[in-house]
């Protein structure tokens, strides 16, 4: 049975002194030779609290598993929205003083490719992968070291697990939509691994860096490998010195916890693991699967044409004809004397994906999430 | 076909000055004798906005009936609280501002029986009726005339319904619970009718005025009632000029609007009108089905023992026999050096009802309401 | 120099398992036999931050008295309002999640009182003074201790609270009002110790339990008098067995810190130790200040009858005169085609006290609070 | 004594269908040749209401002045953050959705710049002024035409008002600080005009696009410049048919209407007006001030150090040597058994501009703004 140890990380304080606390968990590894190592977070959005239950079920079943790399587990990432409620809900997606997106705070410097790439023009695949993440963890402790500016409260948060992760090869970052059924961020470049998770839906994404976590992860690998391509030098990304591979893995609904289906994630989790090398345990494999893809760009939000209450009608993870209601729209103030019921359709076959988490809608609110130029992988 | 009319009432003022209106529906009945009149709204907690859903059946519905007396329907009868939001959720319950519950700021004045009784021992339960209505719509225009110190914001909403309410015979307050099953609160005086609904569960209410609507309609006849029985002269509450009955109908869970099961909802709504003699269309009969009661001191709240995130396991309606987990908590912090996973039971037989409507709790949440000490009506 | 203890209380916990703590100091008098003990406490109300700073300043100054009696100082008393922030302010007066006020949550139950009296007729004041003591720390103890049911977020932190505040007979509760002067809520029997503050302005309440701390703590030993008088023996409030007295003090506005004006507040409350023989140092003498009262019923909120921007006019403490304006009232949707500004004024003489937080009111918000049919005291 | 004609704009509609509308205030001038016009907007961000004030007091004036061009005024231009409370304030600054900052959603794309300068390399400098406005008008109706995929409720507000923006030479977006002192957005290119605002402290912007109101309307033409420089052909910013000008006019702190100030700040903006020909009156003339100016990337956010409550000490708009402190911060849970007492200082001199709204700030709130290397202008 495996061990783990348990640190509680600090990363902030609140107006009365209050310790904004993390625990880590850390599997080590006795073989930790080629495996990729691997960093799973949960929870980052206050609402989206599955993730930390998928990782009560890995800290289970990992004590059990034959483990071939060092994996570390880190639930209720941010302490700040995981304890702030506004009513009866959690106050999901931003810091409450300033707006900013909890999982818009990551750090990457573009800047810093050139000069490596530069300076490391002949290095060795080993050399390349030492050294540069040596240079992203040096580039997260200076922000992180004392300044007489300061950084904001969640970039403090967001820093520290970023140092983390770049010290890991696999990063899973957990969280789950608004209404949603269960969907997979993938780079394009790790299409192959998706297959891995038993998950149907996959937004296959791009090199931008936005601040999330997972591109703030694999974006600079990315960024790397191309650059060196650029000056004749070539690397698989996904492989070799260069085997980063980051998803955001969307566990369907918030403001819920499921113990049982925690633990049916849990083992799509570890089939990935066990695909990727990091256990040997040949018994977690992927469920067969009709398993769709779209391109970010096609991954497309719907927003209320008007204000209304919401019934929401279209099943998520199956195609939706076009012309097909997605919902209808009642407008008790029109009743009498104007349409007290708009049904709400699109122009083309989709997927639906998650809806917005309440009946109560302004004109403008984001409705729904689909999938468009859908294709099976 | 029943035609009604259409007004929209104005409650107050925004800081921009935008108006707050409230639409209010009215069906006018020809031969509106001896059937007793109905007030219906929905809508005064923020998130409960299934029974608008409920108010657009029944006028679909009520408009092909045999109606036998006057119909007034309010949706989204707090402007206010419809429209705010607070991260993606609706504000469900109180005054942002303030923290008042939008359902505790009805008026009733014990102070105005005695005396009303003192001067009108003898009259004819007609002349009683008469009088007593509209010395309450007094009360409540004397509230709304202009003070030189004003009213709160929640009260000239509160007392604008009020004053449509108090010139009904039959009030139906239109609520939902957070994640809830269908329950009925219910005056104990009016036990019978709980069985025209086709609702599982019905909590018993007495003579304690608190400041909801309910019972800002049927407490003052209860008093007065009982004011008469203590001089002598007997009337029986839920007949004749005591004819009031006032509901809190609560049809499951916030934040949600289903226009199916607002068309079940409506049908249950019209078998009770039916059984009083509202309308006249005898295919409109109650479901068959298993009643349960219980007095509203056995109507119990569970305090959630610590802070946690909760998977609830209880079905609501289904009796849950002493010792049986309702929940287990789970505590990572606590992973790995304490107790992850807690179980929360109860040492009786209950029926649970609702629960909390995020998994995210502090230590003293409400997490579950229960029936204890129920019983078959 | 006088020494104190720091001891940290747990309050509560959040979802994530975080501890909610409260510091509590406490000074040991050597010679505390007849003087009144005391507590201190501040910032149950989120945003009422100023009282922390007063008690830095008397944790100061206390070190260098002359001390009598025991004295116990509580910051920060409220770990959840302290913390909770609703874009850049501090949610102030109540509980996110169920809307009750932090300060109506203590314990008192009226129904003590009436066998006490008959079980102890006889007793002498100090026998009285120790088992009523004993009686109510009971009570407090009984609603802490397990129960199957749990209490409220609130209830918890409010009753650890008042089980310190009914071990002393001098209870100070440390608040601010939201754009406010200084004022005093006081027992109409302690009204000769108002002069003992640097306060100009004091409301007198009777003995009406609301929930707030210091109802929690003067009512029980008034009704308490009160019973005995009643049956015969006559105590006096504010001296010997019955030398409870409590005090609300509203320290000026919310939201703000100012080190060098609590010294000023920390000086006012010296002086009122000083006169009840708390600490001997007759360097602590109140200012020479025209001090008013007014009755609680005269202490009127006058409420927006629009709503709009608040240009707020009335400066604090001084006496306006009828028909002056207390504020002008901005309406831009009205400039051109209606009245843009709408001056407010009361058809009598008051003293304004205190004033909303913002200019942006809706119809029916408190704009003021003001003395009416105040006196000199 | 000069006209102005009033439309209320329809720019949204709530979930209970309660329509969003903005006021319109329009001056058309006999003789609009050559003189700029001007678009004048206030409240954007729902705390920041003096601006409204601003508008009252400009209208009063305008209404006598000898008008020389068109000018647009249009208070209360967020109806969503203009009404959003949470406890007693206005929430700030963002979508309360979707955390969005509402001055952060205008729109311009850069990929527009290029091909207009190729099809128009040989126009007139009156022919680019007409086309590039139809252009920039072309693109925000394309925004706003029916798309079935929506937009969202910030862009539907933020559209509108561009529309109205675009359509004139000056722009001034009236915003306030949290606690602050009155300062100004100014481009680079137009720094001359500063001095003709009675405000002492001025930021000079690049032509970086971020989404807000002033470089909406500025970066265009600037780009637009600076693309025909490139190509050649030199215009001068701020002149002819460039002579956009936009500011960001921060009017003091947030969550007051004083009337008074209002009229001085409308006098400095008739000094400006003046200045530019907008009208011919003489009286208004900006104060003699000295007047300090520094870039944007020297008007640096210090953020607090830990958590805390905060003693803001530093004046405003005065030079604060280096080592001098900016505040205090006050941390009871410290006391006695560490340091309760923290100040903050900087390392060089400054000047302080705006500090945060509360004193209960977090470990990385952003406590305080100042110019570094700021100099006369």
């Amino acid at each position: 049975m495996n061990k783990f140890t348990k640190e509680v990380m600090f990363v902030g304080e609140m107006a009365s002194g209050a310790k904004l606390t993390v625990p880590v968990y850390a599997f080590t590894a006795d073989n930790n030779v080629a495996a990729p190592t691997v960093y799973i977070q949960a929870n980052m959005h206050g609402a989206e609290v599955q993730g930390n239950a998928v990782i009560f079920q890995l800290l289970e079943l990992l004590q059990q598993c034959n483990l071939q790399a060092n994996i570390t587990l880190v639930p209720y990432a941010n302490p700040v929205g995981c304890n702030h409620k506004n009513g009866e809900y959690t106050l999901g997606r931003f810091d409450p003083i300033t707006g900013e997106n909890w999982n818009r705070m990551y750090h990457f410097d573009q800047a810093i490719i050139a000069p490596f790439v530069e300076q490391n023009l002949d290095a060795s695949a080993e050399e390349i992968q030492t050294k540069f993440q040596q240079l992203l963890l040096a580039q997260i402790d200076k922000k992180l070291a004392h300044n007489i500016w300061g950084i904001t409260t969640g970039q403090r948060i967001a820093y520290q697990l970023q140092r983390l992760a770049h010290q890991a090869d696999i990063v899973l970052d957990l969280h789950t939509g608004p209404i949603s059924s269960k969907h997979l961020y993938c780079p394009e470049y790790a299409q192959a691994s998706a297959q891995y998770f038993d998950i149907e839906h996959t937004i296959l994404i791009d090199n931008d860096f936005g601040g999330a976590m997972d591109e703030a992860t694999f974006c600079p690998w990315w960024s790397l490998q191309q650059a060196y391509q650029a000056s004749g030098r070539n690397f698989t990304m996904g492989e070799g010195a260069f085997k980063k591979e980051s998803f955001t893995v969307e566990l369907g609904s918030q403001e819920q916890i499921d113990l049982d289906v925690a633990k049916q994630d849990a083992l799509s989790i570890l089939s990935y693991l066990q695909a990727k090398g990091v256990i040997d345990n040949k018994q977690y494999q992927p469920q067969k699967m009709t398993r769709y893809a779209c391109y970010l760009k096609d991954y497309k939000a719907l927003y209320s044409p008007m204000g209304g209450m919401i019934d929401y009608l279209a099943d998520f993870g199956k195609p939706l004809a076009a012309g097909e209601p997605l919902a209808r729209i009642l407008r008790m103030d029109n009743y009498g004397d104007g349409e007290a019921l708009h049904y709400i359709s699109l122009d083309q076959q989709v997927i639906p994906i998650l809806h917005f988490a309440s009946a109560s809608v302004n004109q403008g609110t984001e409705l729904y999430k689909v999938f468009c130029n859908y294709f099976e992988i």
